[in-house]
């Protein structure tokens, strides 16, 4: 509250160049994208091959140094894997060998929150969220700080689900999952809201008027009734129940807020 | 019918090393996923940058030398962006410069099914699809080839649109427009699909089983009410109805079938 609103610097790197104005760097808005995120895609440069490569992870922005900072402080982003996985692999050879910065990672989400249809093809557009990270990933190595992050990370599927799971985790579990640390270089979200836009001759043509359906069609990802499992013998608890309604209210609202958005 | 289905080999570069059970090298599994995807994301490594960079961006699979090419044979990925963008200008520099090969890209996309909640933290697990495909990147420069992505993109996102929107493009329209022509190198496809599972030692534990839920919550992406823009003129069409019907109802079948599947 009247505090300033801390940014990402704008270097070559975060730069959003095309629909600028369309940008923010503002680290809260970007940490509760990336938070607000079922997956992440996080990007790397495996050694010996000309592609840069892509995997779906499951992730959460957070500070074990200051576990209450909020949204918009300057955070790690906390990544779950494995450590078979070819990431983790090249993320042991960054952390053990020349590179003690960590391996460079590109983090990117995006929600589409609606179909934008013009009279032209070419105006056609999303209404969407999306958000994209720098940084170096390197293993985390302390017992204490593993276990932060998997609190984190569980929660950031079902907020409260961790210490409502079974407890504590057996040592074969925290020895066989493998986290990365992220220490964030840089970030930028870019937004799309609002409704239609076509081009002057478009709205002047009555041909293109009179038999081309406009306007937007909200998008939004929705959670379906819970199925219990065969061995589950508990009603489902509200901490659960809760959040699975607002995933979708929550959802739908940001999708028709955009629609309805009037510039 | 009858015909075997195409792989693409496996490689270093696109073997699924982790869960390895749960991979489809078929083209057919991998082409669908990445047409039925409202968004890909793209990474590549620009010049004189430490990082790889994600780009969301929309494409379609295709093949412009034989257009009746279904989804199970080799096709292209085309991909929408602008001239302006960093992608496109590295994209141009390796078109025109020592790499006639293209710009190697890594394209990504996830679909989450569900949320799979364990009695352990760490058997938590997500119903998903997944899929990725490697390759060279080059800018289409033929008139021809370009009018062809531009109206299969387009059609990615509604079908039948292209020809139910302004038509022709004016030139200004085609001359603004890039597209990216990807030959592709290899790619994978990742599933998993069903119920809960734990270990034995937990199904044995009663306070566990007395305590935490356990069992899949569906989550699939849906269509809203379509919202009329300010200039809109005319009914609702049925190729554009019966698409958003199809897309909601096509995605909780498949997070409700993913959700029942029994092993």
């Amino acid at each position: 509250m009247g505090r300033y609103e801390l940014e990402y610097p704008k270097e070559a790197t975060n730069l959003v160049k095309r629909h600028g104005e369309r940008a923010t760097y503002a680290l809260e808005k970007i940490h509760s994208l990336i938070n607000s995120s079922q997956l992440l895609h996080v990007s790397f440069n495996p050694p010996n091959s000309p592609f840069p490569v892509i995997l779906p992870m499951i992730g959460q922005m957070g500070s074990f140094d200051r576990p209450s900072a909020s949204l918009g402080d300057p955070l790690d982003l906390y990544i779950h894997g494995y450590v078979s996985s070819r990431m983790f692999n090249v993320g042991r050879t960054a952390s053990s060998g020349e590179s003690a910065e960590g391996m460079p990672v590109c983090v990117a989400t995006s929600h589409v929150d609606g179909l934008v249809l013009a009279l032209s093809a070419f105006n056609h557009s999303y209404n969407y969220r999306s958000a994209v990270l720098f940084g170096h990933a390197t293993l985390v190595e302390s017992h204490d700080e593993k276990m932060y992050a998997m609190e984190l990370i569980t929660d950031g599927v079902v907020p409260d689900r961790w210490r409502n799971s079974r407890q504590p985790p057996t040592g074969a579990e925290v020895q066989s999952t493998s986290i990365l640390r992220i220490k964030i270089a840089s970030g930028s979200a870019k937004f799309r809201d609002g409704g239609v836009i076509d081009d002057k001759h478009d709205l002047e043509n009555e041909d293109a008027l009179s038999s081309v359906w406009t306007g937007v069609v909200p998008v939004y990802s929705t959670m379906g009734k819970p199925i219990p499992g065969p061995y589950n013998r508990v009603e489902l608890p509200k901490y659960a129940s809760e959040f699975f309604d607002e995933f979708t209210t929550e959802n739908r609202e940001q999708a028709l807020s955009a629609a309805n958005k009037k510039d």
